[in-house]
């Protein structure tokens, strides 16, 4: 028998792995064990902080249910989520910048006419925006029929699927985009948030003296057969949290500035956003 | 604001971390991210692979309540929580190897004489063994008056906490070195048994390709006032998983030989093993 050693036990993981698993398998466990048993190594993890941290787990798990999974939470303040979106995305030919999905989309929003409000409720406190600008492939040619899917939050900083006050469907919408590739919507400037913080990753946030906020940005999902689904976030450049998101979603090409608008739009803001899809592998 | 890309991301997460945090936070947070950033980049984490391991950690949660932490089994089978052991226990000046306690200990185990029988129920089929030796100080002392508890699993492989066949505090007993160190009593040769594999770390064993299995074993705990207890495993040399334990605890030191007992002992085979404490710091 080998023994077991603080230098050996990294290798008789490795070894206790069957010879018949998947070559991905093997891959990533190798991986996760030797940085989980170097981690462990190199800042000396006590056998009571590794309890601490399973027990915290634990409680990651007792608020976790079929709509809410905190351990995506707590990937998403430690980094991890959008960095395995960066992985996944990797940007090429000029195409636009991708960002996390996020807890809150959902399917089936409703479809729209180009320049429609995707708010349903009146916010008369609440600056408005419109949104406009043109989806172009990476050759620069204009994409029709392109489905752009958008959504935000309300001024009180909930989802409408948040919040019981507000009606089904509030403040999403799907537009088309037209021979030019133009689309266009009326929104309400978006205001910060904070990502829910009541459970474990409330804690983890306070262990690491981090706040839960994100800055305020309007999301998209933009589809087309034929091209990569292009899944982001546009930034309010004055928005606050920018440069300290609580997620880290935030990337310089994926700010756009909030001007005045011109009369005629009816709107306090306008935001000018082109996307670049790239084709589909 | 700086960029977020696949190579500053990490410093991103650094940087958000607050001020006046306590410097432990600060170095586990730190390395644990950076590892964990390492890995997804070394392996080009997917998205989907994230969010199959987010949902493995909430089925995680859904297992466990007070009595079972899941995250703890997922510790051990990756080796981690033997690895913590030895970092936390660096075996100095010729002590005894300590090993994990594991999740079948109870405090209060019935104080008995030296010699007497743990076992409460009658096991015909099962070989018996008289375990004895001498509790000594790095010096080589005898340590008198130390409490040696001992507890180990039923000929099905059962602590007799998981089976209600079982009389409660079977298999378990404290006893007390003499003058000379001396602990001596009478207990089963011990089974293997499988680690709870119904649950999350049942999928992960499956996922490496790994089996559930511990090889036989008795459980100690020796302490007395004034030296660092001991918290270890005494494996059969004869047991079958001595050298791919499922939770890899085995330590060449711990594995004792189970020889035919003279017939004055009454038993099958004996065992002879002595410990040494150092003193506390």
């Amino acid at each position: 028998m080998r023994n077991i050693t603080i230098e050996t036990i990294t290798e008789a993981v490795e070894r206790a792995l069957g010879e018949d698993i998947p070559a991905r398998n093997r891959e990533l466990l190798t991986a996760l064990v030797r940085h989980i048993h170097d981690f462990a190594r190199e800042v000396r993890v006590s056998h009571g902080e590794l309890l601490q941290a399973c027990e915290f787990l634990r409680r990651a798990g007792d608020i976790s249910d079929e709509k809410r999974n905190e351990f995506i939470l707590i990937a998403d303040i430690l980094g991890l989520e959008v960095l395995v979106d960066m992985l996944d995305h990797k940007v090429v030919d000029g195409e636009s910048e991708s960002t996390v999905l996020g807890p809150f989309y959902r399917e089936q929003a409703p479809v729209l006419p180009t320049g429609a409000d995707i708010s349903q409720k009146s916010y008369p406190e609440q600056a408005t925006v419109y949104v406009h600008g043109a989806v172009r492939d990476t050759d620069g040619r204009p994409i029709e029929g392109a489905v752009v899917d958008v959504w935000e939050d309300a001024p009180n900083g909930l989802y409408e699927q948040q919040d019981p006050e507000q009606p089904d469907y509030n403040l999403r919408g799907r537009f088309t985009s037209d021979a030019e590739g133009g689309y266009a919507f009326r929104a309400l400037r978006p205001v910060p948030y904070p990502i829910p913080y009541d459970g474990a990753a409330g804690e983890l946030l306070r262990y690491m003296g981090h706040h839960p906020w994100r800055p305020g940005h309007i999301h998209f999902k933009i589809s087309k057969p034929g091209y990569q689904a292009l899944i982001t976030q546009i930034y309010d450049a004055e928005t606050p949290y920018l440069d300290n998101d609580a997620v880290f979603a935030v990337k310089e090409s994926l700010v756009g500035d909030f001007l005045p608008a011109p009369p005629e739009l009816g709107t306090d803001f306008a935001l000018t956003f082109d996307f670049i899809l790239r084709p589909a592998a």
